[in-house]
């Protein structure tokens, strides 16, 4: 009998490890030993034994005022996802220039399960406030980035967000399913997603899809900007052009440059329609 | 007794998970289930069993070819390391900035141990290449940031890196103990550090430390250039000036701005030099 599953019932040790990074979150950067027991719903001893193997290893760092936080050698280990930080790496380029001839904030998102999650975020100090943050969660339903990855996720996965709730951000979001369903079909058809005031009132994104080296859409861009007065169809060819540069260095075929000669199709054609 | 001590000697179950996730790293960052196995030396039963844990939880995905990689939950939990994103994010406007003016490379690491950890990295498309990459590591003697971190370490780190052994990179890398520690000297007395042709021939680097709300320095900032015609004197401003901006974002009181009307000093003092 192994060991964790030995003499006792309930979670397994491998199931107390990771509850204990759960513990850890947005707000919940820094937690006392015994702040860490009851989030995860240990006994102080256990929680003692193997907070201390786990900073030890390096994914737990103890401050001078007692207090644990993530540390770096887990960051290390997380940064080798291959939809972090692999992504983000070579979407950086792309990104630099969004954000250099918008000013605004530009952001790269990721699908996981019915969530949206940043992996990059550039945030012009001028520019209007977003909610999102690296690392940060969002509903599908509520933000261009995520109703791009949603309109172009598997259709299971689409029936099983429809199937709701959808969660209610602001006035403006998207909660019914019939509305978000016509939404998602106008996004697969233009490949832009325009999100006015759905996350907070003030603000406005503009999303395309990203594709990978087999075609499917992998992650999703967008910008941010001020809702009043915005011109979302002044933003979306920039927004389009460099979802498509990212796609063509991920390897997506319908993204490749076309030979010199060829007549290329107007900047308002959607970038995803492959010839 | 625990589960992680019962019945059976050697590596707790909280090791065997850390090692699991060893495994994987440069050049690793996708694993079969036996690889995973050899390489934290698990039998595969155990190997199987608890990696079968990760995966549920996220830290580890399962891509379509059955291989494993490093999960995007676990990239999250990491993401919450004050001294990776943290650092990361407040930093960020003066790097943009500072890659904006020289259109080079721009690094920020932090030092962990004896080594250096990269924890963003702008790389203009057009600039010199540079063998660093995010969540990557260096030996301290060998690059600007490192040289930086070593010299603001405490005594005891330096004593413990000076004796040895000094990794050489190329043939200009400071091995010797008495060169490195004369250099050290002059990196607290400049607050910078230039390294030319120490990581590879053809690039150099200017370095300056970024302190934190006890003045103590907890990163540093370099510039990478081309080695071939650089001269070093014209980025140090840049470089000293975008380390003390993050200081004063990061509250360290010798980075306040002066009051209005006080008589500041000229941009060739250290940008470290407290009033």
């Amino acid at each position: 009998m192994s060991p964790t599953q030995g003499g006792q019932s309930g979670p397994s040790v491998t199931e107390r490890v990771l509850g204990i990074l759960s513990a850890f979150g947005p707000g919940a950067e820094s937690l006392t030993l015994s702040g860490i027991a009851r989030t995860a719903g240990l006994p102080l001893s256990t929680a003692h034994r193997l907070v201390g193997e786990l900073a030890a290893w390096g994914a737990l760092e103890r401050g001078e005022d007692g207090r644990y936080r993530i540390g770096l050698r887990l960051w290390e280990v997380g940064a080798l996802a291959p939809r972090s930080l692999g992504l983000r790496e070579r979407a950086m380029p792309y990104l630099e220039d969004l954000y250099e001839a918008t000013r605004q904030n530009v952001q790269l998102a990721v699908r996981d399960g019915h969530e949206v999650v940043y992996v990059e975020r550039l945030a012009h100090p001028e520019a209007v406030r977003v909610f999102s943050r690296v690392g940060g969660r969002m509903p599908l339903n509520a933000t261009g980035v995520g109703q791009v990855l949603l309109a172009f996720a598997p259709p299971a996965v689409q029936e099983e967000v429809l199937a709701g709730p959808l969660p209610a951000l602001t006035p403006r979001t998207i909660t019914d399913s019939g509305d978000l369903r016509r939404t998602l079909a106008a996004v697969r058809r233009e490949g832009v997603a325009v999100c006015d005031g759905m996350v907070d009132l003030l603000s406005l994104s503009v999303a395309a899809p990203v594709r990978g080296e087999d075609e499917r859409v992998v992650a999703s861009l967008s910008v941010v900007v001020p809702s009043a007065g915005a011109e979302p169809r002044m933003i979306v060819p920039a927004v389009r052009a460099a979802a498509r540069g990212i796609s063509r260095a991920l390897g997506a075929p319908s993204a490749r440059r076309r030979p010199a000669g060829v007549v290329t199709p107007l900047p308002t054609a959607p970038a995803d329609a492959s010839p």
